[in-house]
Protein backbone atom coordinates (compact mmCIF):
# COMPACT_ATOMS: atom_id res chain seq x y z
CA UNK A 1 0.00 0.00 0.00
CA UNK A 2 3.22 2.10 0.47
CA UNK A 3 3.13 5.81 0.27
CA UNK A 4 -0.27 7.34 -1.01
CA UNK A 5 -0.66 10.98 -2.03
CA UNK A 6 -1.06 12.84 1.30
CA UNK A 7 -4.34 14.43 0.48
CA UNK A 8 -6.08 11.43 -0.64
CA UNK A 9 -5.04 8.49 1.68
CA UNK A 10 -8.15 6.83 2.47
CA UNK A 11 -8.40 6.63 6.85
CA UNK A 12 -10.27 4.30 9.03
CA UNK A 13 -11.13 5.47 12.18
CA UNK A 14 -12.12 3.31 15.11
CA UNK A 15 -13.73 4.66 18.20
CA UNK A 16 -15.62 8.34 18.40
CA UNK A 17 -15.27 9.40 22.19
CA UNK A 18 -14.11 12.93 23.02
CA UNK A 19 -10.96 12.28 21.26
CA UNK A 20 -11.57 10.15 18.35
CA UNK A 21 -14.00 12.47 16.83
CA UNK A 22 -11.49 15.29 16.72
CA UNK A 23 -9.42 13.30 15.34
CA UNK A 24 -11.49 11.68 12.86
CA UNK A 25 -12.37 15.41 11.81
CA UNK A 26 -9.47 16.52 11.59
CA UNK A 27 -8.61 13.46 9.02
CA UNK A 28 -12.26 15.09 7.18
CA UNK A 29 -10.53 18.30 7.37
CA UNK A 30 -7.53 17.06 5.66
CA UNK A 31 -9.29 16.20 2.92
CA UNK A 32 -8.52 12.07 3.69
CA UNK A 33 -11.81 9.56 2.45
CA UNK A 34 -12.40 9.13 6.09
CA UNK A 35 -14.69 5.94 7.28
CA UNK A 36 -15.55 5.62 11.16
CA UNK A 37 -17.10 3.19 13.27
CA UNK A 38 -18.76 3.57 16.87
CA UNK A 39 -20.18 1.22 19.20
CA UNK A 40 -22.79 4.14 19.67
CA UNK A 41 -23.11 4.37 15.90
CA UNK A 42 -25.54 8.31 16.44
CA UNK A 43 -21.93 9.60 17.59
CA UNK A 44 -21.29 9.63 14.14
CA UNK A 45 -23.76 11.99 12.64
CA UNK A 46 -21.75 15.64 12.62
CA UNK A 47 -18.82 13.44 10.97
CA UNK A 48 -21.00 12.11 8.27
CA UNK A 49 -22.64 15.58 7.94
CA UNK A 50 -18.97 16.51 6.93
CA UNK A 51 -18.37 13.82 4.85
CA UNK A 52 -17.01 11.49 6.64
CA UNK A 53 -18.18 7.50 5.97
CA UNK A 54 -20.22 5.84 8.39
CA UNK A 55 -19.22 1.88 8.44
CA UNK A 56 -21.86 -0.91 9.51
CA UNK A 57 -19.57 -2.20 11.42
CA UNK A 58 -15.79 -2.50 12.60
CA UNK A 59 -14.46 -4.98 10.22
CA UNK A 60 -16.14 -2.79 7.27
CA UNK A 61 -14.29 0.36 8.79
CA UNK A 62 -11.47 -1.59 8.25
CA UNK A 63 -11.51 -2.77 4.74
CA UNK A 64 -11.84 0.72 3.42
CA UNK A 65 -8.28 1.28 3.53
CA UNK A 66 -4.72 0.80 4.55
CA UNK A 67 -4.27 3.03 7.47
CA UNK A 68 -6.53 2.47 10.37
CA UNK A 69 -6.46 4.42 13.61
CA UNK A 70 -8.14 3.23 17.12
CA UNK A 71 -8.71 5.88 19.94
CA UNK A 72 -10.74 3.91 22.33
CA UNK A 73 -11.31 4.68 26.22
CA UNK A 74 -8.43 1.91 27.33
CA UNK A 75 -6.53 -1.40 25.80
CA UNK A 76 -9.16 -3.66 27.16
CA UNK A 77 -11.91 -1.97 24.97
CA UNK A 78 -9.08 -2.47 21.92
CA UNK A 79 -9.08 -5.75 22.89
CA UNK A 80 -12.67 -6.44 22.40
CA UNK A 81 -13.15 -4.40 19.81
CA UNK A 82 -9.58 -5.06 17.60
CA UNK A 83 -9.44 -8.33 18.95
CA UNK A 84 -11.72 -10.27 16.39
CA UNK A 85 -10.26 -7.98 13.35
CA UNK A 86 -6.65 -9.98 13.13
CA UNK A 87 -7.83 -11.08 9.41
CA UNK A 88 -9.34 -8.03 8.25
CA UNK A 89 -6.06 -5.75 9.44
CA UNK A 90 -3.42 -8.34 7.84
CA UNK A 91 -1.06 -6.30 5.68
CA UNK A 92 -2.73 -2.77 7.18
CA UNK A 93 -1.53 -0.13 9.56
CA UNK A 94 -3.05 -0.05 13.09
CA UNK A 95 -2.79 2.58 15.21
CA UNK A 96 -3.44 2.46 18.58
CA UNK A 97 -4.27 6.20 20.07
CA UNK A 98 -5.86 4.94 23.20
CA UNK A 99 -3.71 5.87 26.69
CA UNK A 100 -1.82 2.64 27.92
CA UNK A 101 1.09 1.65 29.53
CA UNK A 102 4.39 0.62 27.53
CA UNK A 103 3.58 -3.09 28.67
CA UNK A 104 0.16 -2.69 27.03
CA UNK A 105 1.58 -1.60 23.81
CA UNK A 106 4.02 -4.19 23.58
CA UNK A 107 1.66 -6.74 24.42
CA UNK A 108 -0.84 -5.47 21.57
CA UNK A 109 2.37 -5.31 19.28
CA UNK A 110 2.93 -9.06 19.90
CA UNK A 111 -0.56 -9.91 18.87
CA UNK A 112 -0.28 -7.76 15.64
CA UNK A 113 2.90 -9.10 14.77
CA UNK A 114 1.37 -13.19 14.85
CA UNK A 115 -0.78 -11.60 12.37
CA UNK A 116 0.84 -9.88 9.90
CA UNK A 117 -0.39 -6.29 10.83
CA UNK A 118 1.64 -3.74 11.04
CA UNK A 119 1.26 -1.65 14.43
CA UNK A 120 1.83 1.57 16.06
CA UNK A 121 1.36 2.32 19.20
CA UNK A 122 1.00 6.09 19.63
CA UNK A 123 -0.19 9.11 22.47
CA UNK A 124 -1.91 11.80 22.32
CA UNK A 125 -0.62 14.70 24.41
CA UNK A 126 -3.21 17.44 23.29
CA UNK A 127 -7.34 17.80 24.48
CA UNK A 128 -9.46 17.02 21.53
CA UNK A 129 -10.15 21.04 20.77
CA UNK A 130 -5.84 21.20 19.70
CA UNK A 131 -6.44 18.05 17.51
CA UNK A 132 -5.27 19.50 14.13
CA UNK A 133 -3.25 22.22 15.23
CA UNK A 134 0.07 23.55 15.79
CA UNK A 135 0.02 22.57 19.52
CA UNK A 136 -1.18 19.23 19.34
CA UNK A 137 1.66 16.84 20.15
CA UNK A 138 1.03 13.55 19.08
CA UNK A 139 3.66 10.58 19.38
CA UNK A 140 4.29 7.70 17.80
CA UNK A 141 6.59 4.48 18.05
CA UNK A 142 6.81 1.04 16.30
CA UNK A 143 8.57 -0.27 13.44
CA UNK A 144 9.36 2.82 11.26
CA UNK A 145 8.42 1.34 7.87
CA UNK A 146 4.92 1.39 9.28
CA UNK A 147 5.28 5.30 9.91
CA UNK A 148 7.24 7.05 7.61
CA UNK A 149 4.72 6.41 4.69
CA UNK A 150 1.88 7.45 6.83
CA UNK A 151 3.26 10.39 8.44
CA UNK A 152 1.59 12.80 5.77
CA UNK A 153 -1.46 11.51 6.71
CA UNK A 154 -0.85 11.61 10.54
CA UNK A 155 0.49 14.76 10.05
CA UNK A 156 -3.35 16.27 10.01
CA UNK A 157 -3.76 15.58 13.24
CA UNK A 158 -1.38 18.01 14.67
CA UNK A 159 2.21 19.60 14.15
CA UNK A 160 3.90 18.15 17.07
CA UNK A 161 3.41 14.53 14.87
CA UNK A 162 6.75 12.88 16.21
CA UNK A 163 8.12 9.35 15.63
CA UNK A 164 10.21 7.88 18.88
CA UNK A 165 11.76 4.95 17.83
CA UNK A 166 11.07 1.46 17.24
CA UNK A 167 10.20 -0.09 21.05
CA UNK A 168 6.42 0.32 20.67
CA UNK A 169 5.95 1.57 24.69
CA UNK A 170 8.34 4.66 24.36
CA UNK A 171 4.70 6.51 22.90
CA UNK A 172 3.30 5.90 26.40
CA UNK A 173 6.60 6.15 28.61
CA UNK A 174 6.80 9.65 27.21
CA UNK A 175 3.25 10.23 27.97
CA UNK A 176 3.17 9.53 31.36
CA UNK A 177 6.62 11.73 31.49
CA UNK A 178 4.72 14.71 29.93
CA UNK A 179 1.39 14.23 32.08
CA UNK A 180 3.72 13.97 35.28
CA UNK A 181 4.96 17.36 34.44
CA UNK A 182 1.28 18.70 33.50
CA UNK A 183 0.06 17.61 37.05
CA UNK A 184 2.86 19.17 38.50
CA UNK A 185 2.63 22.34 37.09
CA UNK A 186 -1.34 22.40 38.07
CA UNK A 187 -0.68 21.42 41.76
CA UNK A 188 1.80 24.32 42.05
CA UNK A 189 -0.39 26.27 40.37
CA UNK A 190 -3.55 25.64 42.22
CA UNK A 191 -1.45 25.12 45.73
CA UNK A 192 -0.08 28.97 45.10
CA UNK A 193 -3.65 29.90 44.12
CA UNK A 194 -4.98 28.63 47.01
CA UNK A 195 -2.03 30.50 49.26
CA UNK A 196 -2.59 34.04 47.41
CA UNK A 197 -5.92 33.71 47.77
CA UNK A 198 -5.51 33.08 51.44
CA UNK A 199 -4.49 36.21 51.24
CA UNK A 200 -7.32 37.79 49.72
CA UNK A 201 -5.77 38.05 46.42
CA UNK A 202 -8.06 36.16 43.28
CA UNK A 203 -6.69 33.42 41.02
CA UNK A 204 -6.97 35.51 37.91
CA UNK A 205 -4.06 38.17 39.51
CA UNK A 206 -1.66 35.19 39.97
CA UNK A 207 -2.07 33.80 36.71
CA UNK A 208 -0.56 36.32 34.28
CA UNK A 209 2.61 35.89 36.62
CA UNK A 210 2.36 32.24 36.65
CA UNK A 211 1.72 32.05 33.32
CA UNK A 212 5.03 34.22 32.29
CA UNK A 213 7.02 32.01 34.45
CA UNK A 214 5.85 28.75 33.14
CA UNK A 215 6.54 29.75 29.88
CA UNK A 216 10.28 30.90 31.10
CA UNK A 217 11.03 27.60 32.73
CA UNK A 218 10.01 26.32 29.28
CA UNK A 219 12.25 27.89 27.77
CA UNK A 220 15.16 26.33 30.52
CA UNK A 221 14.13 22.84 29.66
CA UNK A 222 16.26 22.17 27.02
CA UNK A 223 19.57 23.03 29.03
CA UNK A 224 18.45 21.71 32.03
CA UNK A 225 18.17 18.14 29.29
CA UNK A 226 21.79 18.68 28.24
CA UNK A 227 22.73 18.69 31.80
CA UNK A 228 21.18 15.22 32.43
CA UNK A 229 22.68 13.85 29.32
CA UNK A 230 26.01 15.55 30.43
CA UNK A 231 25.71 14.59 34.06
CA UNK A 232 27.09 17.49 35.54
CA UNK A 233 24.89 20.53 37.06
CA UNK A 234 26.46 23.32 37.86
CA UNK A 235 24.33 25.94 39.31
CA UNK A 236 24.06 28.67 36.42
CA UNK A 237 21.66 31.01 38.35
CA UNK A 238 20.68 29.53 41.64
CA UNK A 239 21.88 26.68 43.63
CA UNK A 240 19.58 23.80 45.30
CA UNK A 241 21.02 25.29 49.22
CA UNK A 242 19.02 28.81 47.68
CA UNK A 243 16.38 27.13 46.25
CA UNK A 244 15.97 24.87 49.44
CA UNK A 245 15.89 28.33 51.18
CA UNK A 246 12.90 29.71 49.62
CA UNK A 247 11.91 26.66 49.91
CA UNK A 248 11.87 27.07 53.71
CA UNK A 249 9.74 30.48 53.26
CA UNK A 250 6.79 28.77 51.13
CA UNK A 251 6.07 26.47 54.12
CA UNK A 252 6.12 29.16 56.46
CA UNK A 253 3.49 31.43 54.61
CA UNK A 254 1.76 28.50 54.06
CA UNK A 255 1.50 27.82 57.57
CA UNK A 256 0.74 31.16 58.19
CA UNK A 257 -1.91 31.26 56.03
CA UNK A 258 -3.40 28.48 57.05
CA UNK A 259 -3.59 26.46 53.76
CA UNK A 260 -2.31 22.84 52.74
CA UNK A 261 1.53 22.58 53.72
CA UNK A 262 1.74 19.00 52.03
CA UNK A 263 2.86 20.13 48.94
CA UNK A 264 5.41 22.63 50.56
CA UNK A 265 6.77 20.30 52.57
CA UNK A 266 7.41 17.31 50.12
CA UNK A 267 8.92 19.74 47.66
CA UNK A 268 11.12 20.99 50.51
CA UNK A 269 11.94 17.35 51.61
CA UNK A 270 12.88 16.24 48.53
CA UNK A 271 15.57 19.09 48.07
CA UNK A 272 16.90 18.69 51.38
CA UNK A 273 17.91 15.31 51.04
CA UNK A 274 19.70 16.35 48.09
CA UNK A 275 21.27 18.87 50.14
CA UNK A 276 21.83 16.35 52.59
CA UNK A 277 23.78 14.21 50.34
CA UNK A 278 25.66 16.95 49.18
CA UNK A 279 24.41 18.43 46.68
CA UNK A 280 23.82 21.94 48.24
CA UNK A 281 26.16 23.93 45.70
CA UNK A 282 24.58 21.96 42.16
CA UNK A 283 21.93 23.41 40.31
CA UNK A 284 17.97 22.55 40.59
CA UNK A 285 18.75 19.39 37.56
CA UNK A 286 21.25 18.02 39.94
CA UNK A 287 17.36 16.08 41.94
CA UNK A 288 17.05 13.86 38.59
CA UNK A 289 20.08 11.73 40.81
CA UNK A 290 17.71 11.44 43.02
CA UNK A 291 14.98 10.75 41.14
CA UNK A 292 16.71 8.21 39.47
CA UNK A 293 17.10 6.02 42.92
CA UNK A 294 13.90 3.73 43.63
CA UNK B 1 11.03 64.54 44.09
CA UNK B 2 7.73 63.95 42.19
CA UNK B 3 7.84 62.41 38.69
CA UNK B 4 10.96 62.33 37.13
CA UNK B 5 12.17 62.62 33.33
CA UNK B 6 12.40 58.70 33.06
CA UNK B 7 15.66 58.73 30.33
CA UNK B 8 16.81 61.15 33.65
CA UNK B 9 16.44 59.81 37.15
CA UNK B 10 19.06 59.05 38.98
CA UNK B 11 19.00 55.82 40.82
CA UNK B 12 21.15 54.57 43.76
CA UNK B 13 21.69 50.51 43.65
CA UNK B 14 22.93 48.67 47.28
CA UNK B 15 24.01 44.87 46.54
CA UNK B 16 26.39 44.03 43.65
CA UNK B 17 25.78 40.18 43.99
CA UNK B 18 24.97 38.44 40.55
CA UNK B 19 21.29 39.79 40.57
CA UNK B 20 22.47 43.23 41.70
CA UNK B 21 24.83 43.70 39.48
CA UNK B 22 21.87 42.88 36.57
CA UNK B 23 19.77 45.58 38.25
CA UNK B 24 22.17 48.31 38.25
CA UNK B 25 23.53 47.69 34.67
CA UNK B 26 20.16 47.47 33.36
CA UNK B 27 19.63 51.03 34.87
CA UNK B 28 22.78 52.56 33.03
CA UNK B 29 21.83 50.73 29.82
CA UNK B 30 18.40 52.48 30.42
CA UNK B 31 20.42 55.93 30.59
CA UNK B 32 19.95 56.59 34.46
CA UNK B 33 22.70 58.11 36.26
CA UNK B 34 23.38 55.30 38.42
CA UNK B 35 25.71 55.29 41.75
CA UNK B 36 26.03 52.17 43.43
CA UNK B 37 27.75 50.68 46.69
CA UNK B 38 28.73 47.25 47.73
CA UNK B 39 30.42 46.01 50.81
CA UNK B 40 33.38 44.37 48.30
CA UNK B 41 33.88 47.35 46.67
CA UNK B 42 35.80 45.45 43.93
CA UNK B 43 32.61 43.97 42.38
CA UNK B 44 31.70 47.71 41.08
CA UNK B 45 34.38 47.59 38.45
CA UNK B 46 32.74 46.76 35.24
CA UNK B 47 29.82 48.51 36.51
CA UNK B 48 31.87 51.98 37.06
CA UNK B 49 33.37 50.94 33.52
CA UNK B 50 30.16 51.38 32.02
CA UNK B 51 29.25 54.61 33.61
CA UNK B 52 28.31 53.87 37.29
CA UNK B 53 29.38 55.81 40.11
CA UNK B 54 30.70 53.82 42.65
CA UNK B 55 29.87 55.55 46.51
CA UNK B 56 32.49 55.90 49.42
CA UNK B 57 29.62 54.61 51.53
CA UNK B 58 25.94 53.04 51.51
CA UNK B 59 25.04 56.36 53.34
CA UNK B 60 27.00 58.87 50.20
CA UNK B 61 25.01 55.95 47.65
CA UNK B 62 21.48 57.26 48.69
CA UNK B 63 22.06 60.96 49.25
CA UNK B 64 22.52 60.44 45.27
CA UNK B 65 18.68 60.21 44.13
CA UNK B 66 15.47 60.04 45.14
CA UNK B 67 15.13 56.05 44.58
CA UNK B 68 16.87 53.41 46.36
CA UNK B 69 17.07 50.44 45.39
CA UNK B 70 18.86 47.40 47.50
CA UNK B 71 19.34 43.62 46.98
CA UNK B 72 21.51 41.93 49.35
CA UNK B 73 21.72 38.01 50.06
CA UNK B 74 18.38 38.37 52.50
CA UNK B 75 17.05 40.82 55.06
CA UNK B 76 19.16 40.36 57.78
CA UNK B 77 21.66 41.69 55.68
CA UNK B 78 19.16 44.36 54.60
CA UNK B 79 18.60 45.31 58.09
CA UNK B 80 22.77 45.87 58.82
CA UNK B 81 23.26 47.96 55.90
CA UNK B 82 19.74 49.89 55.48
CA UNK B 83 19.52 50.15 59.49
CA UNK B 84 21.75 52.63 59.93
CA UNK B 85 20.16 54.64 57.18
CA UNK B 86 16.84 55.62 58.41
CA UNK B 87 17.93 59.69 58.21
CA UNK B 88 19.66 59.26 55.08
CA UNK B 89 16.73 57.85 53.65
CA UNK B 90 14.07 60.04 54.99
CA UNK B 91 11.56 61.51 52.01
CA UNK B 92 13.60 58.94 49.65
CA UNK B 93 11.55 55.79 48.14
CA UNK B 94 13.36 52.77 49.32
CA UNK B 95 12.98 49.67 46.86
CA UNK B 96 14.01 46.56 48.33
CA UNK B 97 14.34 43.89 46.33
CA UNK B 98 15.80 41.18 49.02
CA UNK B 99 14.14 37.51 48.65
CA UNK B 100 12.05 37.21 51.82
CA UNK B 101 8.60 36.25 53.54
CA UNK B 102 5.84 38.92 53.65
CA UNK B 103 6.51 39.19 57.36
CA UNK B 104 9.88 40.54 56.78
CA UNK B 105 8.53 42.56 54.52
CA UNK B 106 5.98 44.27 56.60
CA UNK B 107 8.35 44.39 59.28
CA UNK B 108 10.18 46.83 57.10
CA UNK B 109 7.95 48.53 56.25
CA UNK B 110 7.03 49.54 59.64
CA UNK B 111 10.84 50.11 60.22
CA UNK B 112 10.45 52.40 57.27
CA UNK B 113 7.41 54.44 58.22
CA UNK B 114 8.24 55.15 61.41
CA UNK B 115 11.82 57.46 59.39
CA UNK B 116 9.65 58.58 56.94
CA UNK B 117 10.62 56.21 54.11
CA UNK B 118 8.28 55.58 51.18
CA UNK B 119 8.78 51.69 51.23
CA UNK B 120 8.35 48.97 48.62
CA UNK B 121 8.86 45.45 48.60
CA UNK B 122 9.45 43.33 45.95
CA UNK B 123 10.57 40.29 44.20
CA UNK B 124 12.66 39.61 41.09
CA UNK B 125 11.10 36.63 39.06
CA UNK B 126 13.96 35.82 36.77
CA UNK B 127 17.62 35.08 36.45
CA UNK B 128 20.45 38.26 36.56
CA UNK B 129 20.50 37.83 32.58
CA UNK B 130 16.74 38.14 32.07
CA UNK B 131 16.97 41.27 33.81
CA UNK B 132 15.86 44.51 31.26
CA UNK B 133 14.47 41.71 28.70
CA UNK B 134 10.58 40.91 28.16
CA UNK B 135 10.87 37.74 30.21
CA UNK B 136 12.24 39.63 33.49
CA UNK B 137 8.87 39.42 35.57
CA UNK B 138 9.35 42.25 39.02
CA UNK B 139 6.55 42.64 41.43
CA UNK B 140 6.18 45.39 43.74
CA UNK B 141 3.90 46.22 46.76
CA UNK B 142 3.85 48.51 49.16
CA UNK B 143 2.14 52.65 48.46
CA UNK B 144 0.84 53.60 45.08
CA UNK B 145 2.36 56.86 45.64
CA UNK B 146 5.82 55.48 45.83
CA UNK B 147 5.37 53.07 42.82
CA UNK B 148 3.56 55.13 40.54
CA UNK B 149 6.17 58.12 39.83
CA UNK B 150 9.40 55.50 39.81
CA UNK B 151 7.38 53.12 37.35
CA UNK B 152 9.22 54.35 34.21
CA UNK B 153 12.77 53.50 35.93
CA UNK B 154 11.60 50.72 37.22
CA UNK B 155 10.96 49.93 33.71
CA UNK B 156 14.02 49.45 32.70
CA UNK B 157 14.42 46.43 35.15
CA UNK B 158 12.27 44.07 32.68
CA UNK B 159 8.71 44.08 30.95
CA UNK B 160 7.09 42.43 33.48
CA UNK B 161 7.32 45.25 35.73
CA UNK B 162 4.55 44.95 38.19
CA UNK B 163 2.55 46.60 40.61
CA UNK B 164 0.34 44.28 43.02
CA UNK B 165 -1.09 46.39 46.11
CA UNK B 166 -0.33 48.22 48.80
CA UNK B 167 -0.28 45.22 51.24
CA UNK B 168 3.71 45.27 51.48
CA UNK B 169 3.33 41.48 51.75
CA UNK B 170 2.60 40.59 48.26
CA UNK B 171 5.60 40.80 46.41
CA UNK B 172 6.78 38.13 48.54
CA UNK B 173 3.57 35.64 48.40
CA UNK B 174 3.53 35.97 45.13
CA UNK B 175 7.09 35.26 44.85
CA UNK B 176 7.00 32.04 46.93
CA UNK B 177 3.90 31.01 44.97
CA UNK B 178 5.30 31.36 41.79
CA UNK B 179 8.71 29.99 42.73
CA UNK B 180 6.72 26.56 43.50
CA UNK B 181 5.23 26.67 40.12
CA UNK B 182 9.15 26.48 39.09
CA UNK B 183 9.71 23.89 41.74
CA UNK B 184 6.82 21.96 40.55
CA UNK B 185 7.67 22.02 36.93
CA UNK B 186 11.07 21.23 37.60
CA UNK B 187 10.46 18.27 39.62
CA UNK B 188 8.03 16.59 37.08
CA UNK B 189 10.29 17.25 33.87
CA UNK B 190 13.31 15.43 35.99
CA UNK B 191 11.34 12.95 37.27
CA UNK B 192 10.50 12.29 33.87
CA UNK B 193 13.81 12.65 32.46
CA UNK B 194 15.18 10.05 34.93
CA UNK B 195 12.01 7.56 33.92
CA UNK B 196 12.63 7.72 30.22
CA UNK B 197 16.38 8.00 30.90
CA UNK B 198 15.81 4.05 32.84
CA UNK B 199 14.37 3.15 29.33
CA UNK B 200 17.76 4.32 27.13
CA UNK B 201 15.87 7.42 26.58
CA UNK B 202 18.00 10.86 26.31
CA UNK B 203 16.71 13.50 28.55
CA UNK B 204 17.46 16.02 25.43
CA UNK B 205 14.90 13.47 23.47
CA UNK B 206 12.03 14.24 26.07
CA UNK B 207 12.74 18.05 26.37
CA UNK B 208 11.63 19.01 23.20
CA UNK B 209 8.26 17.27 23.58
CA UNK B 210 8.07 18.09 28.14
CA UNK B 211 8.70 21.88 26.73
CA UNK B 212 5.78 22.02 23.97
CA UNK B 213 3.48 21.00 26.79
CA UNK B 214 4.81 23.29 29.13
CA UNK B 215 4.09 25.93 26.74
CA UNK B 216 0.14 24.22 26.50
CA UNK B 217 0.03 24.29 29.88
CA UNK B 218 1.07 27.56 30.23
CA UNK B 219 -2.22 28.72 28.20
CA UNK B 220 -4.67 26.67 30.41
CA UNK B 221 -3.65 28.76 33.45
CA UNK B 222 -6.41 31.89 32.97
CA UNK B 223 -8.75 29.61 32.58
CA UNK B 224 -8.01 27.84 35.67
CA UNK B 225 -7.79 30.56 37.57
CA UNK B 226 -11.25 31.93 36.38
CA UNK B 227 -12.60 28.60 36.93
CA UNK B 228 -11.40 29.15 40.80
CA UNK B 229 -12.46 32.31 41.56
CA UNK B 230 -15.84 31.11 40.28
CA UNK B 231 -15.90 28.29 42.75
CA UNK B 232 -16.60 25.97 39.92
CA UNK B 233 -14.55 23.25 37.79
CA UNK B 234 -16.33 21.81 35.69
CA UNK B 235 -14.10 18.91 33.52
CA UNK B 236 -14.17 20.69 29.94
CA UNK B 237 -11.16 17.67 28.91
CA UNK B 238 -10.52 15.71 31.17
CA UNK B 239 -11.72 14.65 34.70
CA UNK B 240 -9.79 13.89 37.80
CA UNK B 241 -10.91 10.02 38.17
CA UNK B 242 -9.62 9.95 34.24
CA UNK B 243 -6.17 12.13 35.48
CA UNK B 244 -6.24 8.95 38.49
CA UNK B 245 -6.23 6.49 36.08
CA UNK B 246 -3.16 7.61 34.14
CA UNK B 247 -1.31 8.88 37.43
CA UNK B 248 -1.44 5.13 38.38
CA UNK B 249 0.40 4.04 34.99
CA UNK B 250 3.30 6.20 35.96
CA UNK B 251 3.42 4.75 39.37
CA UNK B 252 3.36 1.49 37.77
CA UNK B 253 5.49 2.78 34.99
CA UNK B 254 8.54 4.00 37.20
CA UNK B 255 8.32 0.80 39.66
CA UNK B 256 8.90 -1.41 36.37
CA UNK B 257 11.60 1.09 35.25
CA UNK B 258 13.49 0.87 38.92
CA UNK B 259 12.86 4.39 39.77
CA UNK B 260 11.73 6.85 42.60
CA UNK B 261 8.04 6.27 42.33
CA UNK B 262 8.08 9.29 45.37
CA UNK B 263 6.62 11.63 43.22
CA UNK B 264 3.86 9.97 41.07
CA UNK B 265 2.58 8.25 44.08
CA UNK B 266 2.32 11.56 45.87
CA UNK B 267 0.70 13.19 43.16
CA UNK B 268 -1.70 10.42 43.24
CA UNK B 269 -2.62 10.33 46.54
CA UNK B 270 -3.39 13.98 46.12
CA UNK B 271 -5.70 13.71 43.11
CA UNK B 272 -6.84 9.80 45.21
CA UNK B 273 -8.15 11.88 48.04
CA UNK B 274 -10.21 14.72 46.16
CA UNK B 275 -11.55 11.47 44.04
CA UNK B 276 -12.19 10.16 47.13
CA UNK B 277 -13.62 13.43 48.40
CA UNK B 278 -16.29 12.99 45.47
CA UNK B 279 -14.75 15.61 42.58
CA UNK B 280 -14.12 12.64 40.56
CA UNK B 281 -16.36 13.99 37.69
CA UNK B 282 -15.12 17.54 37.91
CA UNK B 283 -11.84 18.69 36.48
CA UNK B 284 -8.36 19.18 37.73
CA UNK B 285 -9.02 22.59 39.11
CA UNK B 286 -11.13 21.36 41.80
CA UNK B 287 -7.73 19.81 43.79
CA UNK B 288 -7.47 23.63 44.79
CA UNK B 289 -10.19 22.61 47.33
CA UNK B 290 -7.57 20.30 48.84
CA UNK B 291 -4.53 22.36 48.93
CA UNK B 292 -6.86 25.17 50.84
CA UNK B 293 -7.61 23.10 54.02
CA UNK B 294 -4.48 22.90 56.36
N1 LIG C 1 -10.14 13.49 25.84
C1 LIG C 1 -8.88 13.88 25.97
O1 LIG C 1 -8.59 15.06 26.26
C2 LIG C 1 -7.76 12.91 25.74
C3 LIG C 1 -6.46 13.42 25.54
C4 LIG C 1 -5.42 12.52 25.35
C5 LIG C 1 -5.66 11.17 25.35
N2 LIG C 1 -6.93 10.68 25.55
C6 LIG C 1 -7.14 9.22 25.54
O2 LIG C 1 -7.90 8.87 24.40
C7 LIG C 1 -8.72 7.73 24.70
C8 LIG C 1 -10.17 8.10 24.38
O3 LIG C 1 -10.52 9.22 25.15
P1 LIG C 1 -11.91 9.98 24.95
O4 LIG C 1 -11.79 11.28 25.67
O5 LIG C 1 -12.28 9.98 23.51
O6 LIG C 1 -12.88 9.00 25.77
P2 LIG C 1 -14.48 8.90 25.65
O7 LIG C 1 -15.05 10.19 25.21
O8 LIG C 1 -14.91 8.34 26.95
O9 LIG C 1 -14.71 7.83 24.48
C9 LIG C 1 -14.45 6.48 24.68
C10 LIG C 1 -14.65 5.73 23.38
O10 LIG C 1 -14.38 4.34 23.59
C11 LIG C 1 -15.51 3.59 23.15
N3 LIG C 1 -15.58 2.36 23.92
C12 LIG C 1 -15.32 2.18 25.23
N4 LIG C 1 -15.46 0.89 25.59
C13 LIG C 1 -15.80 0.22 24.47
C14 LIG C 1 -16.06 -1.14 24.19
N5 LIG C 1 -15.97 -2.07 25.14
N6 LIG C 1 -16.39 -1.45 22.93
C15 LIG C 1 -16.45 -0.53 21.95
N7 LIG C 1 -16.21 0.79 22.16
C16 LIG C 1 -15.89 1.14 23.40
C17 LIG C 1 -16.66 4.50 23.32
O11 LIG C 1 -17.74 4.06 22.53
P3 LIG C 1 -19.25 4.56 22.87
O12 LIG C 1 -19.37 5.91 22.18
O13 LIG C 1 -20.09 3.51 22.25
O14 LIG C 1 -19.35 4.63 24.37
C18 LIG C 1 -16.06 5.81 22.82
O15 LIG C 1 -15.97 5.82 21.42
C19 LIG C 1 -8.50 7.41 26.18
O16 LIG C 1 -7.53 6.40 26.29
C20 LIG C 1 -7.93 8.72 26.72
O17 LIG C 1 -7.11 8.51 27.87
C21 LIG C 1 -7.98 11.53 25.72
N1 LIG D 1 20.50 35.30 41.47
C1 LIG D 1 19.24 35.07 41.11
O1 LIG D 1 18.97 34.38 40.12
C2 LIG D 1 18.11 35.67 41.90
C3 LIG D 1 16.84 35.70 41.32
C4 LIG D 1 15.78 36.25 42.03
C5 LIG D 1 16.00 36.73 43.31
N2 LIG D 1 17.24 36.69 43.87
C6 LIG D 1 17.42 37.23 45.22
O2 LIG D 1 18.20 38.42 45.18
C7 LIG D 1 18.98 38.52 46.37
C8 LIG D 1 20.43 38.66 45.98
O3 LIG D 1 20.79 37.52 45.24
P1 LIG D 1 22.19 37.41 44.50
O4 LIG D 1 22.08 36.26 43.55
O5 LIG D 1 22.61 38.74 44.00
O6 LIG D 1 23.13 36.97 45.74
P2 LIG D 1 24.72 37.07 45.85
O7 LIG D 1 25.34 37.01 44.50
O8 LIG D 1 25.10 36.07 46.87
O9 LIG D 1 24.97 38.55 46.42
C9 LIG D 1 24.70 38.88 47.76
C10 LIG D 1 24.90 40.36 47.97
O10 LIG D 1 24.58 40.68 49.32
C11 LIG D 1 25.72 41.35 49.90
N3 LIG D 1 25.74 41.07 51.33
C12 LIG D 1 25.42 39.92 51.96
N4 LIG D 1 25.52 40.06 53.29
C13 LIG D 1 25.88 41.35 53.52
C14 LIG D 1 26.13 42.11 54.69
N5 LIG D 1 25.99 41.56 55.91
N6 LIG D 1 26.49 43.38 54.53
C15 LIG D 1 26.62 43.93 53.31
N7 LIG D 1 26.40 43.27 52.16
C16 LIG D 1 26.02 41.99 52.28
C17 LIG D 1 26.91 40.82 49.16
O11 LIG D 1 28.00 41.68 49.32
P3 LIG D 1 29.49 41.17 49.03
O12 LIG D 1 29.68 41.30 47.53
O13 LIG D 1 30.34 42.10 49.81
O14 LIG D 1 29.56 39.74 49.51
C18 LIG D 1 26.34 40.81 47.74
O15 LIG D 1 26.32 42.12 47.21
C19 LIG D 1 18.69 37.28 47.21
O16 LIG D 1 17.69 37.56 48.16
C20 LIG D 1 18.17 36.32 46.16
O17 LIG D 1 17.28 35.35 46.75
C21 LIG D 1 18.30 36.18 43.18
Amino acid sequence: MGNHDAGRTPVTVIGLGLLGRALAGAFVAGGHPTTVWNRTAGRAGPLVERGARLAGSAAEAVAAGPLVVVCLSDYEAVREVVGPLGEALRGRVLVNLTSGTSRGARETAGWAAERGVAYLDGAVLAVPEAIGTADAVVLYSGPREAFDPHEPVLRSLGAGTTYLGGDHGLSSLYDVAALSVMWNILNGFLHGAALLGAAGVEATSFAPVAKTLIETVAGWVPGYARQIDDGEYPALDSTLGTHLAAMEHLVRESESLGVSTELPRFVEALAGRAVAGGRGGEGYAAMVELFRRP
